[in-house]
């Protein structure tokens, strides 16, 4: 150990949606919290693909965690990876040697791509999770795209084939957004590319997309996405990816160099360090009140924890749960600093909206589905997330590019800035599938 | 040669300020146009420093070409690296192998950092010409405040020493941006970090800040660089750069991590390589109707040019000189094409201007200087710069940014996402000095 840092009374571990939101409620106590993240910024992952598509720019979705608590004194910010966890002496140790400590300890370091072994994915494919993915993404679309259109030649070797990985939210919106860009916002600026041979893939083991909403939304997702050319392909699964193609599960292979990987997310690391063996996805199991089993003042909020919902089921990993679970955790701190039993956390369900495109979306608000199109699907969508964007300059700015990108249909943000991401060696083939 | 693109009337090598306004002119004129940029992008260099110190976003100063160019279908848009220039073939080749040709060649490939051979500067400075430039600096800054703010073992090894070497207005601007954040933004944020011993250093080796202002503009930048904290060296060059130091022609050093290379500019590569024996800066010297001496058909106009002043001497490097010269060399070619004689370019001098500070500025404006402070500072950088901008995404969003910013004191931009450049290797040590 290099460093010790004084200790606090909470140490929180992410600054995602459970992080933040949990150090806020504590800030309201004037509890001293120190939080800690590997990035400077939150980001708000449900907006990513908008990112990756060219819709709207990074400080969009990324929220830097500094400018959130500078009117917090009793709120420290660090940006720090940690590498170790002591659920027992309450301190965590970063990559490099640097502790810190407090009487309470919030794990909440979300979650990573899961490739689920894979062959190739993590290699080639491009997960959508962080803002640093997202603009890698953003990069390699963009160029891929600029490649082709210098370079006829490339057009044979599957250059304008997407192939999206999943076919949950992040798939299918991803899907529907490329097909708008494709679609609408392309053909005036590649005159040159046949971008009518442009093929969208999404590819999902299951037999339905959008897993966890009602089946008129699943039907209509399904339809809509087809009318926008995607093609669909249920009950498949991606059984390797090489530098030049996606071979499926049914013996088949689709040429493409650019493959999003929505097919599915991890606890992060953190959470088999911390003494507890893992749940379901890698996950730290809580108790209702956000604690975990045997380790007194140690709790876990967001995509790192498996949360119990009403039926017992966990509840899945969206935003909205890991805001909720936040804040809950921190009214578990807050009880237990006032001697007081600890209560149980109920999540309510602000419901869940998937937008299959500029013009399509499927919603579900307390169990009833709604289908939305045309304007009211765009309108709907945009003033759901402007409504949970936090922060005046994100959402003016957002709302400005939404409305804008609505109205031109064009892409301010396309802008290749990732050389390492967007640089696509067309030398290497995969001879042998 | 792999792919030989149809030859076009003209082929136009650069997307900066030069060739963009070079090939709208020629798309007025329904001339076939094909504009190569190594980026999908054009940026805007005289706000880079704002893109740098947090106050903007990347999209806020870079416009997609393909985007300018979507109603002008006689303009094609390719991104490509030009490896060589044959002028009397008129042909041009990409680092890939790829040729295009035309009947007229319009070379405007901008300019790169010039380090004057510098030991170090290649490899541990931060030039500030490109976009990639302004994101990589961006990132170092915030990383080196976040690292100090975690380990205080850092601050006595020059964590909180700036330097910039080069008193222009890149520096100028550079160094006032970096005080204004230091001394209004950080405090809030950075709680934890001694800021009052923050040091940012300006190193010249003429006598003067600003050359090319007025006296009274130069005294009054110095001033208030000074009043803001900057240290400013002149008479002093930097010797050497090392991992961990700048060391300065008059035998002292200064430790630091971040070096901002604003110590001058040459022209981009191609220059070298078109046949003509470069000029000064290792620029192409042109005739006063952007022509090049022995080369008909081929025209040079931007950084990458030396273009003859009224005086004679070459006119100054700036984004508005090499505008309006490109506008020059579309007019020279619609008057080769319509057999009449090639009007002299003539500069209309729109003045200049330097920021030091949110409050504080210099300009001169039909050589009489004005010196501006408070408040009226702000909003005559903003209306110039607003009015500069081309295009309404830019503009509305940088105004939003820029109202914001003023107002809040706020950073919503300072988000790290370069690793590569964020990373500090804080083992390495230069002893030898």
């Amino acid at each position: 150990v290099l460093v010790k840092h004084p200790s606090t009374d909470v140490v929180i571990v992410g600054g995602g949606f459970a992080g933040v939101a949990c150090a806020k409620a504590l800030a309201a106590h004037e509890i001293a919290v120190t939080l800690i993240d590997k990035h400077n910024y939150q980001q708000f992952q449900p907006l990513l693909y908008q990112v990756a598509t060219g819709m709207l720019a990074a400080p969009d979705v990324a929220r830097p965690l500094r400018g959130q608590f500078s009117h917090h004194p009793t709120v420290k910010v660090k940006e720090a990876e940690i590498d170790k966890v002591d659920p027992v002496a309450k301190t965590v140790t970063t990559v490099d040697g640097l502790t810190f400590g407090g009487d309470y300890l919030v794990l909440a370091a979300g979650a990573q791509p899961n490739f689920f072994g894979t062959p190739g994915a993590e290699e080639f494919a491009f997960p959508l999770y962080s803002l640093d993915d997202a603009e890698l993404l953003r990069s390699r679309v963009f160029q891929v795209l600029e490649d082709a259109d210098l370079d006829p030649r490339l057009l044979e070797r599957g250059a304008l084939n997407f192939v999206v990985i999943g076919g949950g939210a992040t798939g299918v919106e991803t899907a529907g957004a490329l097909a708008d860009l494709i679609n609408e916002v392309l053909p005036r600026r590649f005159r040159d590319l046949p971008l009518h041979d442009a093929r969208i893939h999404v590819v999902d083991l299951g037999d339905t997309l959008l897993n966890g909403f009602a089946d008129e939304s699943r039907a209509y997702a399904a339809k809509a996405l087809e009318e926008r050319g995607v093609h669909v392909h249920l009950g498949t699964s991606a059984k390797e990816i090489t530098a030049d193609r996606v071979v499926l599960s049914d013996g088949s292979h689709i040429l493409t160099r650019t493959v999003v990987w929505g097919g599915g997310l991890q606890a992060a690391e953190l959470a088999g360090s911390c003494g507890v063996v893992p749940g379901k996805g890698g996950r730290i199991d809580v108790e209702a009140d956000l604690s975990i089993a045997g380790l007194p003042g140690v709790y876990a909020a967001g995509d790192v924890a498996n949360i119990p919902g009403p039926d017992g089921r966990p509840l899945p990993q969206l935003g909205s749960v890991a805001l909720q679970a936040g804040t809950a955790a921190a009214r578990s701190i807050v009880a237990d600093v006032e001697g007081r039993p600890r209560p149980a956390f109920q999540y309510r369900d602000k419901g869940i909206m998937a937008m299959i495109g500029r013009r399509a979306a499927v919603a579900q608000v307390g169990k009833r589905p709604h289908v939305l199109t045309g304007r009211l699907a765009f309108l709907s969508w945009l003033g759901v997330h402007a409504y949970l964007l936090s922060g005046f300059r994100e959402r003016a700015d957002a709302l400005v590019a939404w409305g804008w990108d609505y109205l031109s249909k064009s892409r301010a943000t396309s802008v290749i800035d990732r050389p390492s991401a967007a640089r696509i060696d067309w030398s290497r083939v995969d001879e042998g599938s």
